[in-house]
């Protein structure tokens, strides 16, 4: 097992990667002194098909807490007030208080919005988060950014909430989709591409491995990835300035997935579609894109403008970019047209 | 005008307190650099009737902000999801961003909807608050705590978020109803009891003044509890331990609010009633109570319980309390039902 340290000012927190440490759960929140209750939020297949929440009810009971289960179906649109409701709304009748828990066991969509209710519930309890999905392991399970979605966008309600901490297991890996599974190596090459030359080699010489999720080789490559994450977060938690070089390629990607509809691309595929503009402006790629118009409309009604500015991140070269503010479009939406031409 | 510092150690603000500062109030933001777009959330009356908001959105203009405002109907059901979910909508549809600033603009009940939704939307925005009721210019509008309700409790859902500057107006308080400001009298009646004797000696001398609603009284009277509130909560900014004196009285409070139903009695009702119940034991009072059948299954309820542990604050007399951990209840039980005997 792997340990990365999130050296946050208020409130430091460990990632644990590792082979099969969803049944050792209860070891290793001993340490954080977690109340009594816990309240797993997670979806129905992970307590079914493949049996985690169970193994987890049962490592957590056997150190003496007292767990309830909910489930959220999986896909996108479960990140609604409507579920966070039912949430809320449950976990209250089901005896969480202030001193209890919201753990998170699932991809991305499941610790976006139990990172939400834990957030909100009694003014914000503790949050631990079991990430399932390669996108959420080197992802959206470290930095504490928590959200819903709303018909006007993407994450437009949330909450910057930091876990307690984060356990990684990569044999979750196995037996995911194969798409799902690309779609956490566009984040990885993203990682790579902004902070890392060397990880960026090393995804090239061990392609082969990394596609053939070999363990070893995952382990070391998401426990390189929060640590990539885990500095850039630890120097800007909230988002005022160096942060925004993690959303290197998303504000077009969100703007095609609003565009799209939803669930019709996964993250990943919007991030990697970033790099493929630019490759296509180089004949090397041929793809569909939304019109212009409408990814017009949804860059503007980014999330991240503030007073009419975005912040672009421009790469300098694998390893290495910097932060441009755009308040003149029209480059920008020359380039778009060309994607059509 | 007098101005209260809050010294918290990540956002200190002010509190300025003054009689007819509502129109200078683009003068007042200035120094705080807000951006560009202010949405300003509010009850129709105080649009209306009393012409409050026209002037504040006059006053900011002229300082270069562009304004828009959204009505809430008045009343403790306005703490509602619901009312939430069309703030955050209308909101980010009208414009605002991560540099837009939310003005609650009323009482407790718009600061704390208004406070929830600038503490999520975009994952948090800056929130200025102008309370226009006694208790939220003493109570709700210091100390950051925002929330909604939830059919399962009071505040159940929400977060601290710290405004950027209050902005309390005296002359806001001569069209209260009688009913809304003798409720705000019991919360500067509970911090005279928790934490300043000289206080309450001034309010049993100037009891008349104070009725009769004197401003230049009345503006002492505000900045004084805002003190003694923000010296509170500088200590302890999310409740970790000593600011639980400031529940003094409310978890029986608000089990008879949840009881009875949220508006059959107001905020300050409740909390007075706590005190009612010992005077009324002393055989002082008579007053018409639930059930303790009832109040026991609300107390047992309580959003502030932790592992079944509720701190209860005591009187050791005027000006000063001591908390009591409970979790053996049937002293308590006992006392309800001495309510009824």
């Amino acid at each position: 097992m792997m340990v990365v340290r999130v050296n946050l000012a208020n409130q430091p927190y460990d990632i644990c990667v590792g082979q099969g440490i969803l049944p050792q759960l209860g070891g290793l929140v001993e340490s954080l002194q977690l109340g009594r209750r816990v309240g797993i939020v997670t979806h129905p297949a992970l307590c079914e098909a493949h049996g985690y929440a169970a193994s987890i009810v049962g490592s957590l009971s056997r150190v003496g807490h007292e767990v309830i289960v909910v489930t959220v179906p999986p896909g996108e649109e479960s990140k609604s007030l409507a579920q966070a409701e039912r949430l809320w709304r449950e976990l209250a009748r089901g005896g969480l208080d202030r001193a209890s828990t919201i753990l998170a066991l699932g991809g991305g969509v499941v610790g976006d919005l139990a990172g939400f209710v834990a957030a909100t519930l009694f003014r914000g309890i503790r949050f631990v988060t079991a990430p399932t999905t390669l996108l959420a392991q080197v992802d959206s399970s470290v930095g504490g950014k928590t959200g819903l979605n709303l018909p006007e966008g993407k994450n437009l309600v949330g909450a910057f909430h930091q876990p307690s901490l984060v356990v990684a297991d990569v044999l979750t890996l196995k037996t995911l989709a194969d798409r799902e599974f690309r779609s956490g190596l566009a984040e990885v090459v993203k990682h790579a591409m902004i902070a890392d030359a060397a990880l960026f080699g090393v995804l090239e010489r061990e392609a082969e491995r990394v596609l053939g999720r070999d363990a070893d080789v995952l382990e070391a490559i998401i426990a390189k990835n929060c640590a990539i994450k885990a500095r850039v977060v630890e120097q800007d938690e909230r988002e005022a300035g160096l942060r925004a070089v993690l959303n290197f390629g998303h504000t077009v990607g969100h703007a095609v997935e609003a565009a799209l509809g939803y669930g019709v691309v996964t993250h990943g595929e919007a991030v990697a579609q970033r790099l493929e503009a630019l490759l296509r402006r180089f004949g090397l790629i041929t793809t569909n894109y939304p019109s212009p118009e409408l990814l017009e409309k949804y860059i503007l009604r980014d999330k991240k403008m503030r007073d009419g500015v975005l912040q672009f991140v421009l790469t300098l070269g694998v390893g290495s970019v910097s932060l441009a503010p755009v308040s003149d479009w029209t480059d920008l939406w020359e380039a778009l047209h060309g994607l059509q031409a």
